[in-house]
């Protein structure tokens, strides 16, 4: 029996530990333990029933900063699973376990990165943070976004931000994220008046008011994108008008749609363009925003250049620079001037059934963490 | 206190009858005990649970016929009305109760127009039949369509129909109808491909393939109407998508819509011109089609010219010719070659609580018939 190595072994020990969200079953305190080890100062921060935790090892910039969580969404029916999604199998080569890739992996593969580089720079530069939340899966309401306020309140800035979100497709490292598009949706309600198809002077149709606008908004070009993003889309996810009797014209419609939006727009922008066509119609309508998060990019930089050339030297890959998939955590940390990548381990299985991570990968994006750290808080 | 007449004492009658559809409650053997007096052939014509008779007077042409039914729909919450729905209460003037105008007071007015006439007229020329069925307001399967099957197959066939539906709006007697709207209904699912908001590339919006369809079905011109009917008329009811999360585009969109159609256009043509549009986009779509009726009309002879003096002659208005309003039991009679007009009660109050009708204009009413009667089967 092969002996498993300490970022298997602690990505065991985090996988077992039931933290579906907002719960952290005693994950945070498992990583505290091993930090405190490390003379990192720890502040824990529970918001409501979301566990929090700030931990930093030196007073001086720049602020290198991993920041992750130790929640987990739910494992569906366990009967489904190959493996227990809660006992951390290993089989055939793969760690297999409900957050095994997303993101107890990650955590694991820098505490123990983080655990060889104090040893060998006890002395680094700068300083160095962990941010973890157990509100990541939820809805982000008490979680990364409160610590950073509480961060910002008292001037504390991030110069450089890891998040460990499974950034990787085909090989650890292939991709890595140096921003997202943002996300604002609508929740609209167009008016007509209700009553009986057979008496079609009588009534105003909002669904038949409703399509042409809709076919506007749907066919709109909002723009080009730019270097780092695709263009901004919009799509209509739920439409739902009607009485459910068959002769009766319905008197008003509802419609859901979401904007994933580039850095060449603003929320405001999409607004007010999102209202002209609407209002191009003549229509009596209502919309209720929603802003789940403002597109962000890192530029090529300190923090990019260091990612781009650990992989490089470790897996031998030209990483992609990317912002596609849905929103991180990201978007709260980088507006406060910070540096934000996603590096992680593959995402292919996150959230289903039979989630995974190939062992080997786990040591390798350990590897990884340790070469970026020691590319950024080593004074040259 | 005042003494009732006939006509509204029979009407309290069968109001006091529960005879929701399809049931029959009674009314039909109480008209029936009368129509024997008057020397009716009876056949009562039970289809599964509906309840229907055909009475018929003589043997010769012209076959003179008044059809109606004896099944009304549901009360609703009783508390809600002022008097029990199923007492038949007179108040103010007003006979009031579930079907006192759809069409229990027609049934009324015309058995006691018809005792009137028998009495005067007793070698009348022709043949005189009611036509009564116990599911207008239902599924209308069993009802004046088996009906009217059974006499086809023997080849017995109406010349003159009046249906006592309530045709008239402010007035008794304002307004007749000589024909109807076709009605055609259609489900339409169109398909797309189901996905995740964010990754746009991958996904295909069945909400977004099916806007400009709708929109162009929904401007279409479908013809000009004619003399006796307003412009085909387009109407979605229902519209539906969406797995009701916020970041995923649905794989199909259902849609309901319905067609009220003149005499310009055929059912066949209403198809065509559908899929000819839906086909121009390209779409991937299936419809199921419902027809609930072919328009028909009758034009002006006699049965619409006797209808219009009577009603100059006793209530010195000049009636309205009308096909607009709903499908009735018509559509089914008319395609037989008679002919087919609609008149009854003021129907303000129809389907609604407080249903009533006036007590004078039951009275009037079966004047009106009277005079149609005389007029159409008195040998001049
Ligand atoms: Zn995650
Ligand atoms: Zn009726």
């Amino acid at each position: 029996m092969s002996i498993l190595s300490p970022t298997v072994e602690l990505a065991k020990q985090l996988i077992s530990r039931r933290s579906v969200t907002p719960d952290d079953a005693g994950c945070q305190e498992l990583m505290i333990e091993r930090l405190e080890a490390m003379d990192f100062h720890i502040e824990r921060l529970q918001f409501e029933e979301v566990t929090n935790f700030w931990a930093r090892r030196g007073t001086e910039g720049p602020l290198f900063c991993f920041a992750g969580h130790t929640d987990v969404v739910p494992s569906g029916p366990e009967e489904k699973w190959d493996y227990p999604p809660f006992e951390a199998t290993i089989a055939d080569g793969f760690l297999c376990g409900r957050g095994a890739a997303d993101m107890k992996g990650g955590l694991a593969a820098f505490m123990t990165a983080l655990e060889r580089f104090i040893e060998h720079h006890p002395d680094h530069q700068g300083s160095i943070a962990l941010l973890i939340t157990s509100d990541e899966e939820g809805p982000f309401i008490n979680g990364t976004t409160r610590v950073i306020d509480h961060l910002e309140a008292r001037n504390e800035k991030i110069d450089w931000c890891i998040i460990g979100e499974p950034s990787s497709t085909e090989k650890v490292g292939d991709a890595i994220k140096n921003g997202r598009r943002g996300s604002i949706s609508g929740d609209l309600i167009i008016r007509g008046v209700q009553g009986h198809v057979a008496y079609p002077h009588l009534v105003e149709n909002p669904i038949h008011l409703a399509a042409p606008a809709l076919n506007e908004l749907a066919t709109e070009h909002w723009d080009e994108g730019n270097e780092y993003f695709p263009p901004t889309s919009f799509q209509i996810s739920n439409i739902h008008a009607g009485t459910g009797a068959t002769n009766v014209v319905p008197g008003h419609i509802d419609v859901q749609f979401n904007f994933r939006f580039s850095t060449e727009l603003t929320a405001d922008q999409i607004k007010e363009r999102t209202h002209e066509i609407l209002n191009r119609y003549g229509l009596n309508y209502d919309i209720k925003w929603t802003l789940s998060g403002n597109p962000f990019i890192t530029d090529k930089g300190d923090l990019v250049n260091a990612c781009v050339e650990s992989i490089r030297a470790i897996t031998g890959q030209e990483t992609e620079l990317s912002t596609s998939g849905g929103t991180s955590d990201g978007r709260f940390i980088a507006p406060t001037g910070a540096q934000v990548v996603e590096l992680g381990p593959i995402n292919a299985t996150i959230h289903k059934v039979n989630e995974r991570v190939k062992v080997d990968d786990l040591d390798t994006l350990s590897s990884l963490y340790e070469n970026i750290l020691a590319r950024l808080m080593v004074q040259k």
